[in-house]
C-alpha cells in the first residue's frame, strides 16, 4: 500500500505585495523542499493571488478538490488586508469565529490589557479549525479540511513548518540525483531525450543551465521514488558524458 | 478613454525545478515591477506548473481568456523538458513549425555546421508567432495571440523584457507610496481599516511588517491610479501616526 503512493500538495500564496513585485516570494522553495524531503509530498502547483475574498474562495475550493493538501501563506495577521481565515470560512461554509485555544494563547502572549481588537482578530478562524503552533510570535496558523494556513513572513513560517507534520500523511520518499556537466544544453539535448524516454515511467530528468567558476554547464537532475532506477539513469548519464568527452564537475 | 483603463496580466511559470524548490523563483518580481512601472499593467495572478503538456495547455487556455496578457517563463530551450512552444501550439490549435526569422537568427549565431537538432528546436514555434528578440543568447521568445513566451533564466529574461513593449497596450499608470512607521501591525489595525474603507474605491492599502536597524516596524503601501487620492491617504496615515505617537521612518 505504501509503495509508490503519491501524495501531492499545492501552495496558494495570498498577497498583493508578492504580485506587485514589492516583496520577493521566498516561501515556495522552503515549503516545497520540506514537503519533499521530510514528508514525501510533491508540490504540483503554486498560485499567487491578490487579497480579494472572491478570488481566495474560488481558488481554495478548486485546489482543495484537486490536491491532497493545500498550503496557504499570508493574510492571517491583524490588519484589514488579512482576510485569509474569513475567506476560507466562507469557502467551506462554516462560521468565522474565535478559536478558544488560539484566543487563550494570544491573550496570554499579549496580556489581558493589551489584547486589542487587531490581536483578537488573529484568534478568529473557520469553525472546527485545529491549530498550527507558532513558536516565534504566538499567533497560530490553522488547519481546516485539507487546507493548512500559514503566515507570509518567511522567518515565522519557517519556525512553524514542523508543526504541520501531525496533519499530513506521508507519501513515498522522492529521491533525487544531480550530475553537473561542463557543456551546453544543445550539445546533449538529443541523447538526453533518449535516456528520458527509456525511463519515462519511473524517472523525471530535468536539465538546467548554470554559470559557475566562469564556465557554462548544465545540471542534470533526476527524480524518482525508485533508488535503483535513479542509479541506472545516473550510469547512463555518465556514459553519455564520457562518449561526448564532457567533463563532469566533482562535488 | 485612457483614464482609469485597467490593463492586467498573468504570469505562468513553467518548470519542475521551481515547484520542487531546487531553484528559487526570481522572475515574478522582475516582470511585475517592469509591467507596473513601464506599462501601467498590473499582474493579477501567477501560477507555477510542471513541464507537462496537458497542464500547460489547460492553463494557457484558461489564463489567456481571463487576462489581457499572459507571460510564460521557462521551457523554450533545446532539451526534452522544454515543451512550452509545442504545448502553446496545441492549446491554440496551430502548427508547431520553424519560424523563418528565428531559424535564420539561430543559424547565423551558431554557424551552419554547429546548428544541430537541439539548437534548431529553439526555432520551432506556434505558426504565426512573432519574435521577442534576445540580445544576450540569440534564441528568441515569441508572441502568439495575447501570450508572450520568455525563457526561464533570469539574466536572459531580463535582457529581453524591453522587447516585449511593442506587443503591449499601455494601461493607466499605477502610483504607489510607502510610509514606514515604527509600530506593530496590531497597534494600528483598527484605524488603518477605517482609512482603507474611506478610500475603498480608489486606493489599495497594504500593511507589511519589517525588521530594520534592530527595530520592528510596518510598511504601509498605498497604490492607486489617482495621484491626488494617494496624497490624501498619505495625509490620513501621517495623522494616524501622530495621534498614536508613532515615529515615522524618514527615507
Amino acid at each position: 500500500m505504501k509503495k509508490n503512493k503519491k501524495v501531492n500538495a499545492a501552495i496558494l500564496i495570498i498577497g498583493n505585495e508578492i504580485l506587485s513585485g514589492r516583496t520577493q516570494e521566498k516561501n515556495v522553495a522552503f515549503i516545497s523542499k520540506w514537503l519533499n524531503s521530510k514528508c514525501g509530498i510533491a508540490v504540483d502547483e503554486v498560485r499567487i493571488i491578490p487579497d480579494l475574498e472572491k478570488i481566495i474562495i474560488s481558488n481554495i475550493l478548486n485546489m482543495s478538490k484537486k490536491y491532497n493538501y493545500v498550503f496557504t501563506t499570508g493574510g492571517i495577521g491583524p490588519t484589514h488586508d488579512d482576510i485569509t481565515a474569513q475567506s476560507i470560512s466562507k469557502a467551506f461554509k462554516v462560521n468565522y469565529e474565535f478559536q478558544k485555544e488560539a484566543y487563550s494563547i494570544l491573550e496570554k502572549y499579549y496580556g489581558k490589557n493589551k489584547f486589542n481588537s487587531g490581536r483578537r482578530k488573529m484568534a478568529k478562524m473557520p469553525k472546527g479549525a485545529k491549530l498550527i503552533y507558532n513558536p516565534s510570535s504566538a499567533a497560530p496558523g490553522f488547519v481546516i479540511k485539507n487546507v493548512l494556513s500559514l503566515p507570509g513572513v518567511p522567518s515565522i513560517l519557517n519556525s512553524m513548518i514542523e508543526n504541520c507534520k501531525p496533519y499530513l500523511i506521508k507519501g513515498s520518499e522522492i529521491y533525487s540525483n544531480t550530475l553537473n556537466v561542463f557543456t551546453v544544453e544543445s550539445n546533449i539535448s538529443k541523447p538526453l531525450g533518449i535516456i528520458q524516454k527509456k525511463y519515462k515511467k519511473f524517472v523525471e530528468i530535468g536539465s538546467y543551465p548554470f554559470f559557475r567558476l566562469g564556465r557554462i554547464g548544465v545540471s542534470l537532475v533526476s527524480r524518482s521514488t525508485s533508488k535503483s532506477k535513479l542509479k541506472k539513469v545516473n550510469q547512463d548519464l555518465i556514459k553519455l558524458a564520457q562518449r561526448k568527452k564532457i567533463k563532469i564537475l566533482k562535488t
